[in-house]
């Protein structure tokens, strides 16, 4: 499998922001062990996504790029598409759900999106999708399940490690698995002893039950807060977590919601409540991290503004 | 008068974190310019008040340790005396008034601080620490107006400029003074070219005042939603920023609300609404800082929970 992190990271990162890694005191106190924080709520487009798009768009060819890139997302894959594409003179055609909120659509047309709207379901987003590829020849960019967003998502734990930080656990929220794989493969080749764990909602554990039967067990409804994560593993990523990742452990809605109150207050940060299922994680397994380093991707912070209220 | 930055910078550094410096785009572009934020919200206990208390305590000889810190505080610096006590192994007794909240009495006692309570008058807070100076032969840490304070305030503004960003202006908050007192001789030692403004509450306008008429006028009541900035200048901070302040602006609370809000959800950050009132100097003068290179200190992320809810 062709996938070069650290090229990667080369070849990104004059786009992206080299995120702060944030540890805090009195949370090591109270957890009796070293956490850090990588703060991905502070990247390009607020959220990680922005490595995996960037690094797509960048291993176009030209004749690729004249024609454009797409995809269907109601969230931050959406964003970061657009963003790259404008950065690399290419257009960004977007299939959003009707549904979407205002403020998603807001942004990605604000970043230059070309948006095309479909009905809600699944089927008919990939509908709309093959007919914008086949008017425009688009080049189609995964979310997830797609070997250079993959790769880009790897650099983000490649920052930390190469920040020097070498954590003995790397707890990464899963969703559709490309920041879990890409995290896993950073951790194979530059920090061989981290285990990397992933983190997700019970009421959305695809991604563990499929790692513990080991064949892929897709989710049927998922119900959860943690909105980024409702996705199921695709083939690609499944199988690098099958090989790569050491354990996925899940936690419920209502520790989702204690860990995101939590981390708000502890460590001064807004973050979308799907990067709490990995802060969950750490705060429900305090035996298993004590004495130990432990690093935390917080992958987001493009939180609904009416989910959270300053009150005068 | 001998106050050294650098060497406080030195002194200090392995107990304070670098704090990051962020930027973001969007905000570039909405602003026209580039800001950079430097987030004293990560800081140890959370505000930049730990860099003035550990700098003071560290510069007292080990006679002095032996007896004892003690301040009067309700807020920040209260729990950063506390926490620079403990890390050189002496004990701080702070004064608060007995209507501090909770949340502030719990936090000063886990870093180990003794507590003693008066009346929340600024003439029984000063009687009850003359008491306790008197009893403990401990040194008074007053919260900005003593060099040694201002000296470690300083280095806040140090690290921005040694991490390579030599803004046009910085936009420091004024309550006490300390901060911006200690930003301003850093400029005028390592960046002369930046022009620091302090930001004001309209509320709590008195270093406004005494700024313009050269003479210290003492604030009132002040009633602002900022309350790190209720207080007045103090005769050394004033000094200080007469002479190498280059401007003080105010804003209404209208404008500090809305700052506060939309910081959050475009920085992705906690922060104290006091901060917020760089950030109001900041949207409100758009033109003037139009395509310059502006930092703004984010002066701690202390906001009380029942402020900032998160809703499900």
């Amino acid at each position: 499998m062709n996938v070069e992190i650290k090229q990667a990271y080369q070849r990104i990162s004059k786009y992206i922001y080299e995120t702060p890694v944030l540890t805090d005191d009195y949370i090591n106190e109270l957890l009796n062990n070293t956490t850090y924080f990588k703060c991905e709520n502070f990247q390009k487009v607020h959220a990680f996504k922005a490595r995996g798009a960037i690094n797509a768009v960048l291993k176009l060819d030209r004749c690729a790029l004249n024609k454009g890139v797409a995809t269907h997302s109601s969230g931050n894959h959406g964003q970061a598409l657009a963003w790259a594409a404008s950065l690399a003179g290419a257009k960004a055609y977007i299939v959003m759900p009707e549904t979407a909120p205002e403020i998603k659509v807001e942004s990605v047309r604000r970043l230059g999106g070309k948006i095309t709207f479909s009905q809600p379901t699944l089927a008919d987003r990939e509908r709309v999708l093959g007919q914008v590829l086949e008017q425009t020849g688009a080049t189609f960019i995964p979310p997830y399940n797609y070997l250079d967003v993959i790769e880009g998502q790897g650099t983000c734990a490649y920052e930390i490690f190469k920040s020097g930080v070498i954590p003995d656990y790397l707890l990464v929220p899963v969703g559709g698995g490309g920041l879990l794989s890409g995290t896993a493969l950073a951790a194979r080749e530059y920090s061989p002893e981290t285990q990397v764990i992933g983190c997700e909602p019970a009421n959305a554990d695809d991604a563990y039950r499929s790692f513990r039967q080991g064949e892929m067990v897709p989710v049927g409804e998922a119900d959860t807060i943690a909105d980024g994560l409702r996705t199921s593993l695709g083939d690609i990523t499944f199988g690098i977590i099958k090989s790569h990742v050491h354990d996925i452990v899940t936690v419920s809605e209502q520790e989702i919601i204690d860990a995101w109150r939590w981390i708000t207050f502890m460590l001064k940060v807004v973050i979308e409540p799907s990067c709490a299922v990995a802060v969950a994680v750490l705060l429900k397994n305090k035996e298993k991290f004590k004495r130990k380093k432990v690093a935390v991707i917080l992958t987001g912070g493009n939180v609904d503004p009416g989910k959270l209220r300053l009150i005068l």
